[in-house]
C-alpha cells in the first residue's frame, strides 16, 4: 500500500531560534521521526507548507485539498497544527475525495523538543490510514475520529468525541 | 472501546544499570510512555513477566495466553521482545481466542535509551488494535502482519511478510 | 567547598506551554539536571526570580546583588538568560563583594528542549567556581570570561572576550 | 589555551547494538557533545583507543602516557571508564609529566542514552584543565581530585576523596 504523508507544520515541526528565543519552521522532521521509528512502508513525504495552523486560512486549505485530489495514494496523512486541524479535516470531507483514506495528525508538544506526543501520533496516523475505509479522520490521543465528530478541547488540549459517534466506522462487520 | 495492555518486557523496558554497566529490567515504561503520547483511551496496563524475549519459554508463552483468555477485553496489545514475537503470536492463535484482536508490538532500542522507536510503535499497536478484525497480529515498522505471514529478518531487524498476506486483512470490501 | 546557585530564570529554565504554544517559566531545572550529572557536591540552591534576562531591571539586579551579599558560601553560582548577563555581571562586580567567587553561566536552548547546552554550562560553572580566585566571571561556551572582558556576540550567540583579559587570572604563577 | 582531548572509550561512548542488544563501541560522541555544548575552545580530539575500562591493560596506559608526552598541548582531558580510571592517573602520574595538566574524566551512562552525566562531565572536566595547576586530576561529580587522593565506590557509582587532599589545591594563595 503506497501512502502519501502532507506536510503542514504546526506543532510537530516547529524549533526553538536560539538567538532569539523564538519558536520557528525550518524543515520539516517528519523524515527523521519515520527513521526513528523504523518505518517500512511504502511512503512518499511532501511538504505542502510549513505554517502554524492559527495562520490556516481558506487559500491554504485549497491547495491541501489540491494535493490530496492529485496524488497517487489512496491513502493519506496530513500533520497540521492541532487549533484548526478539524476545520481542514471538514474542508477535505467537503472536497468529496471518495475513494481516499485521509487522517490529520498532529502534536501538542514540538518533536524538536524532546518530549513530544508527535512519534506516537505518527506511528498512530500511519497505521490507522492503512486499515480505516475511506473518509477524512482526526487521529490525535491514540484515538481516531470521524471529521464530524470531533473537536479540541482548548481547555485540556484533549480531542474528544462530540457525538458517539467516533467509533461507529470502527470495524466493518460489528 | 477498552484496550488492555500486557507487558512482558523485551528491549522496550531494557534500562541500563550504571553500577553495572549492562542491561536490565525494573518497571515497565509502558505508562510513562502513554502519558508522553497524550494516550486517551480506556486502558488497564498489566505486566505478565519482564523478559528478554530470548528467556520466552513454553510456560511463558502459556501464562500469557491464559491473561488473554481471561481479560475482559477484546482489544489487546502485547509488549514482547522481538526476537521471539512471532513464536509467541503463533501460541497465541493456537489457543483459539475467538472474538479477540491481539497485537503483539516491541521495539529494536530501549525506550530509555531516548532513541526508540517503540513511542511510534505503541501509537501504531493501540491503533491497529481498534481496526483490525478478530485475530492476532504483529505490528512494527508500522506495518501489521497476521501471525502466520511475518518473519523478523535478524540481519537486518525488519519484520517482513512471508507471504503477500500480510495485507490481505487490511480492509473489508477490498 | 560549600557552593550556592542563584536562579534568575532565563533561557536555561524555559518551558514549553502545549495549551497556548508559547514559552514559559515554572519551575527551575536546576535540580534535575544535578541530579543528572550525578553532582556530588556540598550545594544549596535558590530560586531568585525567573524571568526573562530582557527582563532584567535595576530592582532585579540589586536583588540578586543583595542575595549574593547575604550568602554565607564564598562560592557562588549564578544561573541567568543570556542577553544581559554581562551587566548583571557588572552590577554585582560593582558591588564590591570581595572575598567572593561568582560565576553567571546560562543556555542557549532550554534544559527541557533535550538538546540544551545547560548541562554542560552547569557543569563547567560549577567547576570554575571552585577554583577561581575571588571576582565575578562568565561561564559560556566551555570558556571564563572575567565580567570586565566579555560580550555576547548576538549574530553568533557566542560569548566573546572583548579584550585578551579574559585568560589572565587562568593560572596563579604562570 | 590550547586543549587536547583523549578518548579512550568507556561508558561515555558506548552504543546499543539494536542487532544483538548488546552494547558496543563505534566512533566516539565527544565532538557531538562539544557541538552541543556550544564549546568554544582551541581543541583538538584524538582516539587514542575504544575500550571498556575493564579491559584497560599496562601497554594500554603505556599508549595514553605516550600520547600525553607527544602532546603540544599542556592541558589534556583524557575519557576514560570509571572502573579504572584511577588506576591510569596513577600511571599518568608516574610517568612524570610535568608541566602539563592532565584531567581525566567520564560517565556513569552512555551519552547515547540520553540520560548522561557525560555531558556535565565534560564541562567540568574541560574547565578544571584550564585553570587547575600542573598535575592529574580525575573530575566526576562535578568535583576534582588529585590522582593520589580518590577512588570510585563501587557500591554507590560515586568518586570520593581518599583523604581530605581533594581540595588542597583549590586555590593558590588560600
Amino acid at each position: 500500500m503506497q501512502i502519501r504523508i502532507l506536510v503542514t507544520g504546526g506543532t510537530f515541526d516547529k524549533e526553538y531560534d536560539e538567538l532569539t528565543g523564538t519558536l520557528f519552521f525550518r524543515d520539516t522532521h517528519v523524515q527523521e521521526m519515520l527513521r526513528l521509528g523504523r518505518a517500512r512502508l511504502a511512503l512518499s513525504v511532501e511538504t505542502v507548507m510549513m505554517i502554524d495552523s492559527l495562520d490556516m486560512d481558506d487559500p491554504g486549505r485549497a491547495a491541501i485539498v489540491a494535493r490530496c485530489r492529485d496524488a497517487a495514494e489512496r491513502a493519506i496523512v496530513v500533520t497540521h497544527g492541532t487549533d484548526t486541524m478539524v476545520e481542514t479535516a471538514g474542508a477535505l470531507a467537503a472536497a468529496g475525495l471518495d475513494g481516499r483514506t485521509i487522517v490529520l495528525t498532529g502534536a501538542m508538544v514540538p518533536y524538536a523538543f524532546g518530549s513530544s506526543d508527535g512519534l506516537f501520533n505518527l506511528g498512530s496516523a500511519l497505521s490507522f490510514v492503512q486499515v480505516l475505509p475511506p473518509g477524512v479522520y482526526v487521529a490525535m490521543n491514540g484515538r481516531h475520529f470521524r471529521w464530524d465528530a470531533v473537536r479540541k478541547n482548548r481547555q485540556t488540549g484533549v480531542f474528544e468525541a462530540t457525538e458517539d459517534g467516533s467509533q461507529e466506522f470502527r470495524r466493518s462487520g460489528e
